[in-house]
């Protein structure tokens, strides 16, 4: 999902000291996520779609500086006026930005100068965030609170664009070792299917509680047929047993454009799988790996999770129908401070991994809720621009912020893609 | 919309009778819209998504020789056997299809060898049809059924492909003179907001009464928020207003893979639309005309219909929205039977033009509706093969055939195709 | 070699009598070459390099009319002033051209149409050519003389385009049956080496006995080593072994752009064989035959012939090394005038095929000879302007008409083109 | 020029003490070199055909280790064996190269490991070099001074494709300060003509008395025609008049390959070349500066190169002309060791700035010399297979090495190519 904030209306994170906390608690993470970086990896972008580290880090100071910094604090002095369009990611209204395929090639601004440009900017918005007096510390507040969840987005996507820059070296190299704690998988619960009467439903989140994208809004009605859901993501086991049987073979299992995209690419597996001797491996962050039959299957694109579901005379759930029975759950499960950057197999039977583990991909477009309205100005100037062409995915993974996930939250990404930590669980209809 | 067709059940146009006379008369069809081209134009292919006109008189045959002729007709003998692969579209189970984009290059069969090829199936399709008590009579009823809607499509795209192929001809060949009786165009009614309350909704057309696709079924209830629904169609002279008001210069108006396409096709205006001399033309069936100010705006891609649509503070309608409203209203308007191959203008005031004139963009991912279900075999093998990454249009157009269309018919394209009779009906939400 | 004729001197053909009859002959030429060809195959263009038959009909007429008609004779009418953009091959200075890839497209004019253009212009040029007190007749005479060759070319394209374009059709049409009079094959005459001193040698043509092309001038010394050249060019038998060696998997044989478009293109064979049950076929303008081993190998890239020659541990000449050794032969051999369009196996020992039967690929990079001047004016605009990246043929083909080669001539394509009746004949140095 | 070794024989540099020298003096030259670079400037790829700088260093060993330590050091261990398919460039014999296009994707090996694997080659090539009474000596030598060839080659590529990588960079990071005894430019010397008899004339050397690359082999005879050449390259200011004459909008001037090259890339003035305000700019490795109208032009195509001698009246030199002057003069001018990357104008008359300052585009096809032969073994693999498609260029650069340049010496690259120090002598007939 390109990261596209709005606007949000004061929730409980705003109350100033909630809100510094988190700015430091956010920022501050990267140190700990780039910690096991070379310098050398900091410019490497494998693809059009991905960006290199240096990149997230200095595109997110450019946000609190472009729309917080520059119109609010006073005498604020931007740090390289170059940069702004250096770090644009397709604000129009910002200026043009810098062709997204060549973010690599800026060698410079050398690291230093991007984390020095970061501890300014983080100085600058503390202060101002204790301006608490200031005549705009409203919008401050809300625009602080949006540049953090844009920043964890960002954060979500340094290690998927990090995973698939590692993984085009044959070296496969790892970006940390493998946890201690790793569980030794010894099976997933059989799937199950959960059955849901449908009816009238409630889909989306008014933000009335906690910060919500515009996207989310308005909570409205949608009429839900009976379903049933999993009660869990499809494994790499079960998705080896597609392969085996000559899936990504027959053309009758697939949407037209994904069997095209099957051969165009010459897919044969999930991204990141290989076969090496009769026997399968995976790249992870923590290197090539074993194939764990247990842990959820991963990196499908939308295709393949449609394929797969066809195959198991299932299908893929509606984002309402995910929603409708995601509201009713906590939001528990396996996210980035786990600390284990791929999925781990689910390990109690009911309904779960619902949250964190894979984003699960839905059958229903991202477009906008009945009566969406974007918000004005540069920052709104985007919020339907990107509701086309992609589907909707739900849960968040194994590499998002905990903080930054919940029931109504739609990711978006085009069904070929496939470089995120996405996976599928299945519905379908009653007998 | 790459015709599709899926097995329906017994309707009303099955009756022995009613059936025998409608494949007269489709079949015959051809004759009158071919009748304009001179020898030179039937091998035409201008572009990979169309065809030559030679290839869908073959196709046609081919349909009913594969799926009627080979598996019910005794003693049957194919023309060509190698016309299997050549004529094929994309269905898998029968064979790899010949290359798309390469049609044009079959000189081979000749138009003469085509046309006795039609008359050969023509016979044998009769002669089958008058065994009234052939172990299976219905199925045959049924295919042959679906055999006249799959014609009915390809004639449509007949027109949309040869037009677009004509114009790639510096001599704007016209493919037959304005018809006699066009009307003087005076002046489109005024626009008018119709307002509709929503609520529980039924969608879909389960086939009871008349033949349906698949993608129609089943008949469900979606909940409708409150709506407005514009009383005709968008008309060149206002999609000029947007165009003067810089419309394909302004990003913020456009979906991000519409401005995307716009830069990189350089487009300033609709398909066929040309400046000379800073008068607006059009290339239209009849050559190269004034542009009609009063007509409805037509061949927008869907990028182009949802920009007019922001620019214009509405939206485009769901494809629930639009049936809602269109299955109140009688099949009534400009269709291919008028003789005129461009959309006329309205002439009255009210709600019209919903059927015939042009195709109605909607907001609405081409998607199977829920319970949606599969026909078997190789007929039903791609029944939802192309849901993904299209939209939804509706109402048909003034190359449609009028018994072709109805209010729960869902033609599908991809957002930035334009070379279909393609238009744009407003919608938005209550103020 | 995309024809681009040069104005030439004063020249034998040019005696008026002598000047007619020539006329009258290369004009009616193409009733002979387009009676197998049914109307559909005339509008065929199967790659943006070759053109359809009835452009080629268009253009030669295009040329008259605009390099003599309209600048020499009184109250001439062009037929359609649009046909000077249509049929416009890439003379600039008379206007943009019409894009090549699109010649296919051009439905209208239809052939009808054409023909009568021929007519008209067929007549103006012969009441032109018999003003022989016109105060430009000699000019006259010596552009019409360079539109003969320029027409000639075109007949030769017309064959190689054509058979290019039959060959996409899987239903392999055949342009006439094999003559009657086809040789039956015995064996090719053994390969022999001729060896030549070298020593200063002289290259080109003044063009003091008969029409030369600009690029043929001006005759002038070259150095040769020692070098020897073998009897007759390679057969497909002997390709063949090359083929069976590994030679298109083995990239130590192929210059490195060579093998680049091997593996680009998955070229296993030359153009138009097909292997089928272990039997080697070729497609010919009649038809597909079995592959002849020990007629002349054809349709080679000269990647493919130089990779040949290493494999065989030879080389390809140097034009001047050809045009030494051919300036001593008679213009003798298998020229379009035989009837056979398929190159025969040699009949006979000795240095033979040198003229007609295959091109010969050169090593020789098509330049300009030292003291080379283009001519004046939009004929001459382009003389030299496709001297780079091409390399220089000799010797004319099986489809070349006989009066149109000669020991000078210099045929030129780009190192991958393969639908030209090209072939190789080995050249080596002294041992 | 993609670098391409080939065995030598035995000479000058290849007495012991000259050639351990010789290795020490190159292969630290890189420390010089890279001493102005950041970090993340050595991962920098921003065309396929370029390369980073970590890359260039690494290759350079891994051709010492490959051809050097692993056939003749006793007990050598590979630094690590994944890098032998890493930094192969091209040698098939060696097994499959990595992709060029994604050498900039490698972060590891890090720049650290890189120098390391360097420090561990030359140890032990020194080691090897001493042993000289090891049985295969001589061929050590040979290899380690072709070795040491390929290794300039390499550092004349770092520079010319640091420079690309910089330029796509907006902030336009400089190599360099320009060095402070940076002439201050007064005028260029008047470009006069020194004209030449021509007659027999030898070309290539056989390599006597110093290192030669095999395309320089073997010393033949020609026959020059009389000519003139130009006494100095073409500068900018000159080459401006060219584009203020409307050079680039003027298709009569250009090869068609060239003004096709024009039309796609948009080319409006040579590589490197900015307007702003009216004002001409060049980035160069000492940044952004002001268009040095006395400097020679650079980094044009052979397209430009050749348009602009057209549009002068003149054409470029042949590489038996150029060789034929320089061979009769001293191998003097600017060279890397200048320390000015960038080329200075000339300062005296007469025929001046043959060597260095910028490579001489002639218009001879790269081909190999009458009896050329390839080397045997991997390293000879290639010998020839460049010689196809290219052109060659003469006389070295200003960021050549000295030691590294002779008249025989043929450089090659595509005709449009720009990113070397390429420029134009002019050429031409006698009136």
């Amino acid at each position: 999902m390109p990261p596209r904030p709005v606007q949000g209306a004061l929730q409980e994170e705003q109350v100033p000291e909630a809100l510094e906390s988190l700015f430091r608690s956010v920022r501050q993470a990267w140190k700990e996520y780039c910690q096991p970086l070379k310098l050398e990896d900091y410019g490497l972008q494998a693809a059009a779609e991905t960006s290199p580290p240096k990149w997230h880090l200095g595109h997110t100071s450019w946000f609190f500086e472009t729309f917080v910094l520059v119109p609010f604090a006073r005498d604020y002095q931007c740090f390289n006026p170059a940069f702004e369009h250096l770090f644009n990611s397709y604000y129009n209204g910002v200026g043009e930005p810098f062709p997204r395929p060549e973010r690599g090639l800026l060698s410079r601004p050398t690291l230093e100068e991007v984390l020095a440009w970061r501890h300014q900017v983080d100085d600058a918005v503390q202060r101002l965030l204790a301006e608490t007096n200031h005549a705009h510390a409203r919008s401050i507040r809300e625009r602080v609170l949006l540049g953090l969840h844009h920043e964890q987005q960002h954060q979500e996507l340094f290690f998927t664009d990090l995973k698939y820059s590692l993984y085009r070296n044959p070296l496969f190299p790892e970006y940390t070792p493998a946890p201690d704690d790793t569980p030794v998988s010894d099976r997933a619960p059989p799937l199950q299917w959960h059955d849901f009467t449908g009816g009238i439903s409630m889909l989306g989140n008014d933000g009335e509680d906690s910060f919500v994208f515009d996207n989310e809004r308005p909570r409205h009605r949608v009429f839900l047929e009976p379903f049933s859901l999993a009660s869990r993501p499809v494994t790499n086991g079960e998705f080896l047993a597609f392969i085996e049987d000559g899936g990504y073979r027959r053309p009758e299992l697939w949407l037209a454009d994904g069997w095209s995209t099957v051969e165009q690419q010459g897919w044969q597996a999930p991204l990141y799988w290989l076969c090496r001797d009769d026997d399968w491996y995976q790249f992870t962050l923590h290197g090539l790996r074993p194939l764990d039959r247990h842990a959820p299957a991963c990196h499908l694109s939308a295709y393949e999770a449609d394929a797969y579901a066809r195959w198991a005379g299932a299908r893929l759930p509606t984002e309402a129908e995910w929603e409708h029975v995601a509201a009713q759950q906590p939001v528990r499960g396996q996210f980035v401070d786990r600390g284990h950057h791929q999925p781990l197999p689910a390990t109690e039977p009911g309904l779960t991994q619902l949250f964190g583990t894979v984003w699960e991909w839905t059958s229903s477009a991202y477009a906008p809720y009945p009566g969406f309205r974007p918000a004005g100005g540069t920052l709104g100037e985007y919020n339907g621009k990107f509701m086309c062409n992609q589907l909707v995915l739900r849960g968040g993974s194994c590499v998002s912020d905990r903080r930054h996930i919940r029931a109504s939250y739609r990711n978006f990404f085009y069904p070929p893609d496939r470089w995120q930590f996405s996976g599928v669980r299945l519905a379908r209809d009653p007998a």
